[in-house]
């Protein structure tokens, strides 16, 4: 909420308010640091937090803001290639996080996490789009493209000028062309 | 939404959001200018503006945060008596405001969005307490009393010290009990 953009410009988020359904649902222990109210981890906590994402998505939606929502879908195999290609590049090495790999374990976990977000904030304001992402060349293809139609489809216009503020443009080139040159 | 305290702290805001169902309602005018995506000004648009207060509020109680609003309700002869004396005292001269004097015109137009908006946004999570305040006292009073009984309400307690911690703080005691004096 605090990062979001004002009305008129475009934020991009490479991670999110989505984490709160992710990461936390895979390890529910982390939660105990947050300081919740008391009161249980069941399906009603976690569709307490989907509706939350719904209504706040809605809500900018509601006031001007467009919402794109992308996940990037990497295989499993894939996501051992680039791993692999971390340690064995130097100049990737800087890349690379031991915890990555250690969260591979939990492979099975986390595409449950995601399938149930997807699906419970999936909205008719804000849909996800699922990309297929082992091929980067396909994932930026298709993400441009959706963000290309998109603002397309805003039909966005310069600001319209007003005639004082014509009259205003002449006066200056009127005064940029009276200068001497010398 | 920026300025929310974080989970733990204490937020006062002095004016709100609230603003955007107030102000904006007896001056649609306003909103003009506020770049909002075409549709109409309707009963319609302030209900989702309600809305959407409802469950950010709710969202935030969900997450541990005591949401207390006042309402702090002035008479507009008191009102009348509070700006003459902005007028005739040279030490709150500096409080006067003309436009403030104008917007009185439009009293009974205020008075009714205050009514929609308690009205509609009067929950059980966030609830609205409407304080008589032509007597400041009074006003103080009340609102501290609903804060020191919710505040009292929440069982606060000082964080348990671990064995650990004990520890760390009899070794400092001896520390600082073997410094030499001199």
């Amino acid at each position: 909420m605090k990062r979001l953009p004002e009305r008129g410009r475009i934020g991009i988020f490479n991670r999110s308010y989505y984490e709160d359904v992710l990461v936390v649902k895979v390890h529910p222990e982390i939660l105990d640091q947050h300081q919740l109210p008391p009161g249980g981890r069941g399906r009603k906590f976690w569709e307490a937090r989907y509706d939350d994402i719904n209504e706040l998505e809605r809500h900018l939606q509601r006031n001007g803001t467009v919402v794109l929502k992308f996940f990037l879908n990497v295989s499993k195999k894939e996501q051992k290639r680039r791993f692999l290609e971390r340690l064995d590049r130097p100049d990737k090495n800087w890349k690379f996080s031991a915890a990555d790999v250690a969260e591979r374990a939990c492979w099975d976990q986390y595409m449950e996490a995601y399938e149930d977000a997807i699906r419970a904030t999936s909205t008719k304001h804000a849909p996800w789009y699922v990309v297929p992402a082992d091929d980067k060349w396909f994932t930026r293809a298709a993400v441009a493209a959706i963000l290309t139609t998109t603002i397309h489809s805003l039909d966005l216009k310069y600001p319209e000028v007003t005639d004082a503020h014509r009259a205003a443009l002449a006066e200056a080139r009127q005064q940029l062309e009276s200068e001497s040159d010398h």
